[in-house]
């Protein structure tokens, strides 16, 4: 799927969303950079991150449309606000990315953006099988390029089910950890004042359960004991001076 | 939500990015935007387009993390690397956005971006109740700020059920209407000599398929039936001639 998608910048003037789109596209694992028309200084200028630049080393230029998206089998136009009159069809970013995904698997996919200005005009449109469009505000809808291009390959290499999640979920203290901890505080809250010596039950329950809502992870234990044992030395060394 | 959410750039050195990244707030409607340290002149430089302006003029600027994330319950730092030696949990975007969804329904969240040459520090890490990690590749992780604010956003208005498809999809043609341009054509190519008077009725079959593998709309129908039928008078007044 990587291989077959062409990213296809219709007229971009901007040398800074050139290699923008182009780190992009080293961030998500895209390789086909395809220009048309670009404006010559804009290409020239054009510089990414250092680990992106063989995608702008391998961008292709094109002097129309029709010969830079002539292999794909599917040609998407990004837009920011819908063309009725273009009886195109209109996704919204989520839904468009599961048609280029399952298209990807078998053949060549563009995606095409247009000029920060202008966007992609009707002519380019008749080329589209299909329009998407990012959510944005209806009253702010026009994006700058390359936060659009990046917006569009993270969705296609967005995965809800992939929970990478590489720290393990710390286990929870266990009841007698909570306990001993509850203990020591008791102790210690008797011995600096906080409560009287002697004190009632209903205290005792109070703070058990103050403990007890602490979301406190099992290897953590240790070192709240420590700590509370440690001021507690300090408390007592101070009575018996 | 949209008011809840706080995006905290930590250090940032290059005033393209914190308009980037307010613009990328006003497409998707967030307002807060919150400077902790700013490089001077990046903020005094930094300009966005017309419409998100606003988000610059209201920016709050803070001299440390604390005061920036105060009141946030929920704070987030973007990291482009694991820290297992931080013990916190680090996500992926796509869980992230979930749990940054919920707290916002009820409390202040902040999300962290560091700078772009280092990202977070590991003291600004120890503020945050967890990590978040855009799926980029392994051997090209670091993102530009802009997008990185761009993705993050629109993770959060993502919204797979909202199938804002403006476009009716095209009612097919009918059988009858297939038909009837079947017969047209077929008539064509007899005049046009593609096939001969008197074709066998194999040849009427194949074209009858051939027609009926067009994923023809039936709003085309007529569109098609007046080219047919137009080449159809031409051809015939030629052999009139």
């Amino acid at each position: 799927m990587d291989d077959a998608l062409r990213i296809v910048l219709v007229s971009p003037r901007n040398p800074l969303n050139i290699g923008a789109a182009a780190r992009a596209m080293s961030n998500f694992g895209f390789t086909h950079l395809r220009l048309v028309n670009p404006y010559h200084v804009a290409f020239q200028e054009a510089r990414s991150a250092v680990r992106s630049r063989y995608i702008l080393e391998q961008a292709q230029h094109f002097d129309t449309l029709a010969a830079a998206i002539a292999d794909c089998t599917l040609v998407i136009g990004t837009s920011a606000v819908g063309h009725r009159d273009l009886h195109l069809p209109l996704y919204r970013l989520e839904t468009a990315a599961q048609l280029v995904k399952e298209r990807l698997s078998s053949s060549p996919v563009a995606l095409l953006f247009g000029s920060e200005k202008f966007g992609l005009s009707n002519d380019d449109m008749s080329h589209c099988h299909s329009l998407l469009r990012i959510p944005t505000r209806e009253e702010h809808g026009s994006m700058n390029l390359g936060q659009a291009v990046a917006i569009c390959l993270y969705e296609l290499r967005r995965d809800a089910a992939a929970i990478t999640q590489r720290f393990e979920p710390a286990p929870h203290a266990s009841a007698e950890e909570y306990e001993r901890l509850t203990l020591l505080l008791l102790d210690l809250l008797n011995r600096s004042g906080y409560v009287h010596e002697g004190v009632g039950k209903s205290t005792e329950l109070k703070i058990r359960r103050l403990v007890r809502r602490l979301g406190l992870p099992a290897s953590d234990t240790d070192t709240w004991l420590g700590i509370l044992r440690q001021v507690l030395w300090k408390i007592q060394q101070h009575t018996h001076d």
